[in-house]
């Protein structure tokens, strides 16, 4: 086994940070200038009465002549902000800021951040249906668990329009890609892996279902109280319906219990598994501790017993980042026109990502870097196909 | 008299308006490239949690650290487009994004328009106190009477942000403006006028109460059903209101009898005035015939017996334009931090209007160019002035 390489780390001090935030990320630019009073007639009044006049008569005339159709709302309440927790609509706007310039870097798309000032799901859900007529496809974001599941399911059957709650099934796509990566390179079959999920929030719950798609049938799945089983009353719906589908052998315990001679470990839990639970983990396995900023377990010791680690980090190898998905998702469903994300576009989304990789792939390269400008249009052509079947 | 100067006017075919509306004419850019792993992790992971975290201990570096502090939401329900009437939020956002690039290109300022699909006043009212994190002030537009009144005067009171329905104030400002010039060109007393609003819509509601407010005592105000006065039962409280403090000397009738030795026909009503009845005006007067795109009287007819002859149109001398107000009086709101767009600050932005015109003040030329890139500055200048009174 090699030790894990670890790239340099980037030195950021936080004058640098708040420096690039002044005033905030984004701006609203012009796509064609108001120079001429020509310019005016047609952009304002009187021209502009034209277009509208046109939408009036034929709704489906707003895609093709204004921003809407191919524009993503960037939509969260604060609830769930990175590793912070319930911080509240304006104290998330700098990381929507942030998802909205990853939309147009990496998958050309404009979007708009909107936050609320509300964690009520009924509110929530309709004040976004008042708000259709703005947007074309709608990126949940940082909403916490369990009102999230709930939230996207009501905004995806009210809507018309792509909707996806991209802590779920932004980090289900890269977790699924990476996996690809991981059994590749160790000529493993992922159908008979022992899996261990640690956090049954947002991201383990959609991660168990699309690994449980994907064909993996021992999955065990841990919240803050233990492993998530039939015997357990104080499981949401969520987790009830997934302690039926998970934990096949029945196992009952903790992280301890789960994780001895398990092929897998994925953590998305914020918190700190030792590496001594680690070491009972089967020989030659996978870890992924993709916990921002700091990992379940540091790579260095997790490489010690795991033949695979990745994290969720940019200063170690095999970073698992939702960039990798949703600027391709997004692209991909509007370029299709599609109404829906369903899973086969996810999976294809997945496959895109694996797919990029190619002949690099190496124990230290799963997955593509967040920065490769190969993966977005790769997972947009996959996705818009995927959503034809 | 001199004739009334007609400025060429731009012939614009349909097929050039609607290729310049393809896909819309906004986009959104970063202030700063994500071209590095460096700028990836100060704009979003790990390096935005130092910002939000900063924000969520304390909320007034929201204002520093994102864009919405500065950014105005254009909101309509698209209920009263233009001429076109209640074509719905859809076909209203040409308009909005047409909106958001003059708010752009004159005052400088990031927008995002927004339109709503529901008509119901609490709904709208609702929806933009939930919306208030993501923006730093609103302009209201395109929002039918006698609705628009109560929804404006009821998001000033949620909000502590500035808050302007344009239609109203944007209009009323840019005609106390004109008149002004015209006043001053004609060295007459604005207040001895006897002037007659047609159309107690948002516009002439809010011309009437500004023309009150600036000291004119006999305004004639009429609606489709003629002149508001005290003896109807069918006025609507904003009307009534006005019923009582225009109308002094009791007019009673239509347009012919309200016209009949008047000083100024200001128009704002999409209707048609015949020549006949502008000839029984008093001679000298003013004629501000706004209605577009079919003024209510042919400008070259009305400057046969008016001295100072105003349109909406851009082809014909003294367009009166709502964007000479609109961009700097929310510039100027802004920079100074004000919560409130008084009635002070919209009778300054009308002043530094006059003021830009100076020495080319002329029969043809009572305000200033709707391109002239010094109103907005001066605009702004003023009302943040007035915002400190």
């Amino acid at each position: 086994m090699t030790e894990a390489v670890r790239t340099p780390q980037v030195v950021i001090d936080d004058a640098a940070i708040f420096d690039a935030h002044e005033g905030g990320k984004l701006s609203v630019a012009l796509k064609s200038p108001l120079d001429s009073q020509r310019a005016l007639s047609i952009a304002y009044t009187p021209g502009v009465a034209q277009v509208s006049r046109a939408i009036a008569s034929d709704h489906t005339l707003a895609a093709k002549y204004t921003w809407a159709n191919r524009l993503v709302a960037v939509i969260s309440d604060g609830s769930a902000v990175l590793g912070l927790g319930n911080i509240g609509p304006a104290a998330s706007l700098p990381v929507m800021e942030g998802k909205s310039a990853l939309f147009k870097t990496f998958g050309g798309l404009d979007s708009i951040p909107i936050v609320l000032d509300t964690n009520d799901p009924d509110e929530i859900v309709e004040t976004i249906v008042r708000l259709r007529p703005t947007f074309g496809a709608v990126n949940l974001e940082d909403i916490s668990a369990p009102r999230c599941f709930e939230i996207e399911r009501r905004v995806i059957e009210a809507l018309d329009c792509p909707v996806m709650h991209d802590d779920q099934h932004g980090t289900a796509i890269v977790v699924l890609a990476a996996l690809r990566g991981a059994t590749t390179i160790l000529d493993r079959d992922m159908h008979m892996l022992r899996v261990v999920i640690s956090g049954a929030g947002a991201a383990g719950v959609a991660c168990a279902n699309i690994l449980l798609a994907a064909g993996i049938r021992d999955i065990t799945l841990l919240d803050s109280k233990g492993i998530v089983n039939s015997g357990r009353d104080d499981l949401n719906p969520f987790k009830a319906e997934l302690a039926a589908t998970t934990n096949p052998a029945g196992r009952t315990g903790g992280i301890a219990e789960a994780l001895d001679g398990a092929d897998m470990f994925l953590g998305l839990s914020a918190g700190v598994v030792p590496e001594e639970i680690i070491a009972t983990m089967a020989p030659g396995g996978i870890v992924f501790a993709l916990s921002n900023p700091d990992p379940e377990i540091h790579p260095d010791a997790a490489r010690k017993y795991a033949a695979v680690v990745a994290t969720g980090r940019s200063d170690f190898p095999n970073q698992i980042n939702n960039v990798l998905a949703f600027p391709g998702v997004f692209r991909g469903a509007l370029d299709a026109g599609a109404r829906r994300i369903t899973e086969a576009m996810k999976v294809a989304a997945a496959e895109a990502i694996f797919s990029v990789v190619g002949d690099e792939l190496a124990i230290d390269h799963i997955v593509p870097s967040a920065l490769d400008p190969r993966v977005a249009p790769a997972v947009a052509a996959a996705v818009a196909a995927a959503s034809k079947l």
